[in-house]
């Protein structure tokens, strides 16, 4: 496949900690439902997953926010739940309550019927890709991402979002060899599924542990962060000589971060619990950090959103050999006033150039 | 007010650092909905604050779990929302939803209105620590406790629990005025508070900052730990020659550890995604440590169970002058087997005995 040449690469080159002139930003969700012409395309889209299974749909939403606002990146619309949904297990958003599986992993028998998904069952999410890369021309580079090994075991065996975790955590102690024999295939799946978004054109991936953060020390390394770094080591990193870089995230994982730095991707991202600073001292910009503004700053009035920003750009420091690229610490609320965004994104832009020594 | 002579003080040694022959274990939620006899009482009572508010109720689940299990200290049965109650907030209880506030503090008149109660009016708090100590006739100590004043707070003004904090969240960033002139009061109630569980027989105090772990680093500090320090400050620390320890506990404040350590208390609550050992070597043994197994490791088969609690044991290591109260990371949950808790005492009772050199 041939795409046209990138216009901003901004974003590509500060995850590999190279000299940029300003921090990049872009915002986990940020095509999403603060936004009036996301509602509007999902109310055509009829469901959810019309909105994520309609290539011409993934794309229309996916661009929608860079039309608003100068983000250095789109990420492709989707869901971390699609895999598991290549897998048989029966993917269900219910109005008000979120996603759910009808067949959740709940007996040794259905762990032992798990198999690694067809990936032709997935076209979908490949076609969207290109389609999206193809609208963009060049303007920002794309992002695929995929859901952790852990996080979407913790949707197959929960069959929905919980807050204690108690199937899957039982599952951990009880009976630990039939969670590693899932998360086993659900990391030979997230492999073959981001691979195959970086040969449909997805410039740079992101792996999203949302949850391994709820696991006790000692087994998060276990049970999650052994499972992405499987999924690392097997990813495509280049792609006709340009470099695909990988982005590790694990919410609430900031006690555990020089093991996730040390995981083999290129950046790591951060919630707002761990301070920038800290960080790079603890990561000896051995990595770039992607993060780390509360979404909920976003409410507050014009010049708090701006304060709250240059206090996290401070906190970075200057950035010398190191990386950042500006983000939340988790997707953005459908709440947010976009305008807020708008101001977000133009501060990062603005205030950052003084730490750049590239600065234009 | 003379109570009888305490006849097993291994919990209250441990949190002074001290030597104890075996390390001596309680857990959060003792007294609650996983065992029948709490139930039924609870049936009794009619409802939730018609438990907490009779002291005759709240002594009889306070002492449920200890004719069960030899656990080394009881807990005043209690909720952290009794003092916004005697604000004037308005505290109900609905059912399968959790607490809720009728009248939040949402504008900033509510804020201003907002005063310090009347200690009078969580009399039966205070009568129902008098009561249990009696009852305890010095089996073994009993434990005291309030929320943090973010912690309260947020439940004041969200009106009840909530997934993003966006309206206190909000308020930080948007009006830092407002949620300090909520937070000074609140310290100011919380130190009046425990100061009084303390006169009534309380022989430790545990302040529970079970949010504070959801702020972003910087703004915790300020909005959490400068509060609990604020009430760790005033707190009676002797009452006839004898120490009231202090615990305080911010769920999810692994990161900020050095720090809690600092607040004054004499030991520091952990989750499970902190490692004992980890956290050792980060206080110095300047503090004492309690936790923290994962509750959800109670629903494992019982070799489990003792594994896992081996393993922490083995984690914090020869206790020398440090200090190890076993317990939980966080509530436990209402569907444990009782017979897991069994089990988890013993072993904890009998397998610590090898690092401590006072082992009997």
């Amino acid at each position: 496949m041939s795409f046209a040449a990138l216009k901003n690469d901004v974003f590509l080159r500060a995850l590999q900690r190279q000299p940029v002139p300003y921090t990049p930003i872009w915002l986990m969700r940020q095509a999403g439902r603060y936004l009036d012409e996301y509602r509007a395309t999902r109310a055509r889209a009829g469901s959810f997953m019309g909105l994520a299974q309609n290539p011409s749909y993934a794309t229309e939403v996916t661009l929608q926010p860079l039309e608003r606002f100068p983000l250095d990146a789109a990420i492709l619309f989707s869901d971390i739940l699609t895999v598991p949904h290549a897998m048989g297990l029966g993917l269900e958003f219910v109005a008000g309550e979120g996603p759910q599986f009808e067949r959740p992993i709940q007996t040794e028998a259905a762990v032992k019927a798990l198999a690694v998904p067809d990936m032709a069952d997935l076209q979908y999410v490949f076609d969207a890709v290109t389609m999206i890369r193809r609208e963009l021309d060049g303007r920002v580079p794309l992002i695929g991402f995929a859901g952790s090994p852990f996080t979407i075991g913790c949707y197959m065996i929960e069959g929905q979002s919980t807050r204690e975790y108690r199937l899957i955590k039982t599952m951990m102690f009880d009976r630990p060899d039939l969670l590693h024999h899932i998360l086993a295939i659900n990391a030979q799946a997230t492999t073959a599924y981001l691979n195959a978004q970086i040969q449909a054109g997805a410039q740079a991936v992101m792996l999203f542990d949302s949850w391994g953060g709820v696991l006790p020390d000692g087994l998060y390394q276990t049970f999650s962060l052994a499972y992405m770094r499987q999924v690392i080591d097997g990813l495509i990193r280049q792609v006709d000589d340009v470099s695909i870089p990988v982005i590790a995230f694990t919410k609430g994982g900031g006690l555990w971060l020089e093991q996730i730095a040390a995981s083999g991707c290129d950046a790591v991202g951060l919630d707002w619990t761990m301070g920038l600073g800290q960080a790079r001292k603890r990561t000896a910009d051995r990595v770039a950090l992607q993060g780390n503004l509360d979404p909920m700053a976003l409410f507050a009035n014009e010049a708090a959103v701006r304060a709250e920003a240059r206090r996290l750009i401070d906190d970075f420091g200057p950035v010398g050999g190191g990386g950042h690229v500006f983000n939340l610490g988790h997707g953005i609320s459908q709440f947010t006033p976009p305008e807020r965004v708008a101001a977000l994104v133009d501060e990062v832009h603005q205030y950052s150039v003084r730490y750049h020594t590239d600065g234009a």
